[in-house]
């Protein structure tokens, strides 16, 4: 009996393979064709999905952000608020290696959206929930009163955003150097400046 | 009469040349004969300086930190020791049109250098001596007696230089959102928040 797969999950399956092939050959090297044997279809099927190789890269960046949302909305943090809030945060750093794909895949799409104009609004989209994601959190160390008194909020989520990815493409490129506890650390240290 | 052009500049000419098609036209499109054409060369006579594109690539990433190395060293810091190191770093970010471009290379290189074997080294190699400049700077804190007294220097390093990249690829993703005055007020703040 043939196995009963849905539209959606066919498309994630197929971004999926973009992500391994991209992770692996580099994304001048992510032909439609590859990405399809990759996926186990023919050309064919894959254009049923994806019309064009442009659809299937955005869908596959997209895919990113979806699976760092999802992730981090399953999670239950019943700890104490600074350490919840760092939990949250490492939702977003490359501390395994399902996140390390999704970063690494992040990277090399942001790098592609300098220049591509369909990527760049995507790029946009995912920077600024990004970035609202890590203000709603500082602005919960401020209504917890547990942020220092002279807190700039607007300044310390631009700081946070900015040091969080900082130290994911640093991990990215130098895991010797910047191993996860690495990572790790300077986060709990940097947020406990902030209080 | 012609102009005479040595070795050297002509190998800078076309790296400049292959920057310029990088960001023009992305990674994926820069190929040895559009870069030729970019230069005002014959494919037969930029082979005679890059026989391979790994060799030119190579070249061209190597020339961002060479040029991010002359600024740095050319300048004069004659201000006080915050201001100064201020200064020094700025020429680690994208504040003006030339940085920018520097910038937005090394992240597209930077991007490649994590499938690319021959980019990964001179990448790793790119990484240590950023680190370096970042912590000899901050241990100059120390040992002017300005710092913090319970100051991480190694820590505080790694945090500084997650910061800068982290800023600098923000404002080459959303330069709406983090706009050059935002990157350095950033800065500023953070280096205060060490003293």
């Amino acid at each position: 009996m043939p196995k009963i797969i849905n539209h959606e999950n066919r498309k994630v399956q197929i971004a999926e393979a973009t992500w391994k092939v991209i992770i692996r050959d580099g994304l001048e090297h992510a032909s439609v064709r590859k990405i399809a044997k990759e996926a186990g279809l023919s050309v064919g099927a894959l254009r049923h999905y994806f019309t064009t190789q442009s659809e299937l890269f955005l869908f596959s960046m997209s895919l990113v952000s979806e699976r760092v949302k999802a992730r981090t909305l399953s999670k239950k943090y019943d700890v104490a608020p600074l350490d919840a809030m760092q939990a949250v945060l490492a939702n977003l750093l490359p501390i395994d290696e399902n996140q390390r794909i999704e970063m690494e895949v992040w990277f090399i799409f942001s790098a592609k959206a300098l220049v591509d104009t369909t990527l760049k609004s995507l790029s946009a989209e995912i920077y600024h929930d990004m970035r609202l994601a890590v203000a709603t959190l500082i602005n919960g160390l401020v209504t917890l009163d547990i942020a220092k008194e002279d807190l700039n909020s607007e300044l310390e989520a631009e700081r946070l955003y900015a040091l969080l990815d900082g130290l994911a493409i640093h991990h990215l490129l130098q895991p010797e150097s910047m191993p996860v506890s690495k990572m790790l650390s300077i986060l709990k240290f940097h947020l406990h400046t902030l209080c």
